[in-house]
């Protein structure tokens, strides 16, 4: 299953960078939820290109068509489909594609996949263009795990080595954090953020490219969801994550710096407290075990720098089968990072609603007829 | 599917660290495939306890007892279960650890989970244990990868901060990597190792533990496996990754580095050889969208420090309601990673061979009477 | 994983009778395959409503729009997805549907499994419809088949208790069963079919309706496909049948016959021919633990009458909470068998290809710019 | 997924008729449901040879070894393994099996799918013996579904052409129905019952056999349980009955039957009792659009004459390649269906529950110390 994913909660995404119509079947949402449209256009829009003065000018409206599974404005608990059209499609000429890869791409790699079948115009079936039909998907579970006062946020911790101030992993101000997608870049430090800004123009401007990590909060999922061994947290996150094109890295609570730590240092206790029992510090990301514990579920994504730039690179012709050089015209983001944001959300948001849905079964939110 | 994974291949875990038998049920493998016992229990031993002057002294002979799925010595190609006894299980009095849950541990976790009815002694079905049948599948599926000239090879990158040189992922010298495994540690510098194993005997003396990184390479996997979207080589890799003990970051190629960098310096140019088209450096880890380039698949994976360590530490007293020390007796490693070698390959080799077997199909490597 | 199916090969249905669109997603289909839109036409004729004296009158053109995975006329191996609009939708005032149940139908269990919001319209996502797209899905795999030389052939083997003379299922005719599907009813004896129009016609007159059974044979299928235990050929054919609206029963070869058999006439025996081991008779319909013997594999499904009659019926009214009649109005087909053939052959195809790719793996079938 | 089933209940199966164990593995149980050992070993033993003067005179005590998944006599929620061992084995010489297939049997398609590499001895993996495993996960599924009101009933419907009475699916006295097991045929009338018996003798005298069908109700499962589509009651329950060794039919309600019926007289009409909404007629058996409508689930399952056999019969010899007679010894049983009757109710218990906890989450049944 390459392009479904999920277990009781199953999505299924289709479509190429320059076909007619991309999109993403949902199935096994719980049936009752009064869908906020607003709130997905506003999401959506958070990854949506031609935000920024760096973002790639291909302008896409990204208008959702609900086809299926909705229902007098209710999630009706059967498929839930949404088509959205590619309107902005320059296809022009893209034979030189299939005889020059482009280093970073997935151009090579598909066309042995596929036997020189798949789609090569603007990479197709592997083109970022897909991470709109999974915003949307992430988008609908978010407005469910909401209901279930679960909440996901995120910054950009870094652009180009350039860092922002750290998260509160152990009490974070989920509301402030919110906050942060109204800003130009999610970046808690406004100093931090101008730096970032600098170096993406900066590396626009010389027709290359900056690589970036974002970290992300799940806050308020209850302690004892997940499962030991091959599908705890991590695994189904980890999944889903690495399916987010250029991502490179992923790691749990403070990830790779825990290597360098001693036990008694990483360790969290736990402690009672008014809200129960929590845990005094937060290194292990909220899981343990597979499970979670109550604690934000926190996490970070490294996304490499976009493999498209402007500049010349070396490749090899597969006609004339020699070295050739290769200068990528057309439209591209200087850091995908920074679009990336609401990707890992939406990802997140899924992967949680999956784990709660085993957990709590497929009791409905709402009853018609009542506000939710 | 909590303790079962795979599509083709698929892989059931079960059992408790101090029930009588731990195991594993492997279906979907090729038949026709000669098992090398030796190999087997070889290739175990490396993650066996007791092999270092730090490692627990808990002593299992951890001799897999194949009872189905392998007929005159040869893999029949129905399930192939292979039982593990527990013998050196001492649970004396676990009751302690029911009400004064251990930090860092999955006691709170499991107990929410399954409301207090998961079996406690040794962590259970969360224990460490449980990677012995895991790295039992390992070893079967890593030698049907063999005969399809695919490696596995591994060093410790880093232990407690000391760092390990580094592999060549570009031009690997597969025999001497594959060496390492003979060594106390496999660990390309004698220098590092002996400050490595300083490192973990200091921890060790302290009452402390240490954390570390192990460093994978998945060479001889031809171009082209994989899938993009959900079900890509990361995608499944981080899965399994993420379901080992104490994991809390999984990287490929050069992982988060690679985020402080620019496209022009990233990109993996390919370049004719006589090999066939090759990549002139290997950044991406031997993966674009999701699918193998022909270069060695490498990854790394951090572990975090031991929790089970002899200091006194802080946690609650679920009976009491009440905040309370704990000092934990028994026996524990103080660096995981040491002994986490064969399980990072084993899980390598899981993922490699059900990638391999849905783009081959399940054509015997053999036929029978015919030494391979 | 309600309205997704599938290991290899996966197909994803959405949609709504009344719905704007209703479609479905196909993943894991080889690369290279050319497809033939007017074979797929053709086949999907044969289901579309409007064809004969007593079918529904709702016309629909079931003209599928292809929007992704499909590439200069070639399958591109990534998600292939079909739309097909709902034109001639009159919905009208359903609320009636929402207080009197109509019996046999999903009226009732719909509402309770989705807490009353499903969509009811129509049968909304529980309606025959939705096998619209299903015959699609079938339609792609049956040309892939076909290079396989695999063939899939049917006919009606009763209505209401008129039986066609039987199919023989050791020696078929394929090409004469092939030609069934250009007669007013795919059935062999031109008496049996004259006497179920008849049937149909006067169960229309008299508002009411007549069930069926539809035998189907998948020819071609190379000894050695399937699976024992749970994935077997039967058990993966027999849950894709009964996905089918209306299936009460399925049976492989003689069927329910045999049990009143005794084992020295039921036994097939093998034999030497010129194409190999054959088996002498064919009571076991092909398979044998599961797993393809080479013979024909032959089942069996019976379909009920039409739910939707005309007459006046005893239900419930919700409202009131008291027994109420009903009398449906609006367009039904009088037997639903005489449309389900194409249906039928559809999931049989669709099976049949997810286990000969489990078994092959994805070699492509073509080259681009071979005729195939 | 061959010998692994399941959704959020997962089994996985393994081993073969002469190996030194056989056993399953359980995933997805509810944890604290404290198990009755005696209710599983008398449910087992239903199934176990050797009970009648006809079976089998292979004696297996039968007796499950658990392993894993149950602490202090609870279900941990963790993976439940119950072990089995294969005491009476007399393998002999099997090499005659390899060279001379049995008609009826998966001797030459186990054969071909494992290229001569599966286990021949006793028919290996595709043995009935592998029903003891399944029997096993069956009965554990019973008892947490009886905890939920819900019981799983049965009577073997016909013998050889021998009717037993009608079951009433409507109002079932499941109390008399459950009492059917104590007899030594599980059969409502007494006189059919010696006429079954005496038709089992007579086969085995004149060294033949007869098949049966068995009629299996659920009672006691709310409306709402299951899905539509792909993933209905009857597609899942389909899918397993025909997992069990010589099934070749399957029907729900009234089956097959009703396609000789009128909608008129088929359709079942809802009615207001005091039990809640009810249906006069049961003749859909239990499911509407593949969701439980709160009356019996019934079906029927068919079984062939058991295919060893003592007469002499045609097959082939594989290694002269020339026709030859075959007679076969050793032990089975003239009657299949007259064992497989607790196998039927263990795949439904099993199925049942899987489709429960999709709909109710894994919400526990008990706390620990609580009788239950």
């Amino acid at each position: 299953m390459s392009s479904m994913w999920g277990n009781l909660l199953t999505i299924s995404i289709f479509g190429e960078s320059h076909g007619p119509t991309i999109g993403v079947v949902i199935d096994g949402l719980p049936s009752g939820h009064h869908l906020d449209l607003d709130d997905i256009r506003a999401f959506m829009k958070r990854r949506a290109p031609g935000r920024t003065a760096w973002s790639t000018p291909r302008v896409e409206a990204d208008e959702p068509q609900i086809v299926s599974g909705l229902f007098e404005g209710y999630t009706t608990g059967t498929p839930l489909t949404a088509l959205i059209q590619n309107t902005d499609t320059r296809s022009g000429d893209y034979s030189e594609l299939q005889i020059k890869p482009r280093p970073g791409h997935a151009d090579l790699t598909g066309m042995v996949r596929y036997d020189g079948f798949n789609d090569p115009r603007g990479s197709g079936h592997f083109s970022g263009r897909l991470t709109a039909p999974l915003t949307f998907a992430g988008a609908v579970c978010r407005q469910i795990l909401k209901q279930h006062k679960i909440q996901i946020v995120s910054h950009i911790k870094e652009i180009a080595g350039i860092s922002d101030l750290p998260m509160d992993t152990v009490n974070p101000d989920v509301a402030a954090y919110a906050a942060l997608a109204d800003k130009p870049l999610p970046v808690i430090s406004d100093t931090a953020s101008e730096a970032m800004q600098a170096a993406v123009l900066d590396a626009k401007t010389n027709l290359d490219s900056v690589g970036g990590i974002i970290e992300t909060m799940i806050v308020g999922v209850p302690a004892g969801i997940g499962n030991p061994i091959f599908d705890g947290i991590e695994s189904r996150l980890g999944s889903l994550l690495f399916a987010i094109p250029a991502v490179k890295g992923v790691e749990f609570g403070d990830g790779f710096a825990v290597t360098k730590r001693k036990g008694s240092t990483n360790n969290d206790s736990p402690v009672f407290s008014s809200a129960g029992i929590r845990l005094m510090t937060n290194h292990g990301g909220g899981v343990d075990g597979g499970i979670s514990n109550g604690m934000p579920i926190s996490f970070r994504v490294g996304f490499k720098p976009t493999a498209s730039i402007g500049r010349e690179q070396q490749t090899i012709n597969l006609k004339t089968k020699t070295a050739e050089t290769l200068v990528i015209h057309g439209r591209h983001d200087p850091c995908i990072a920074t679009r990336a944001v609401p990707v890992v959300e939406a990802v997140a948001a899924i992967a949680t609603l999956d784990l709660l849905l085993e957990a709590e079964g497929r009791r409905p939110l709402a009853q018609r007829g009542q506000s939710n």
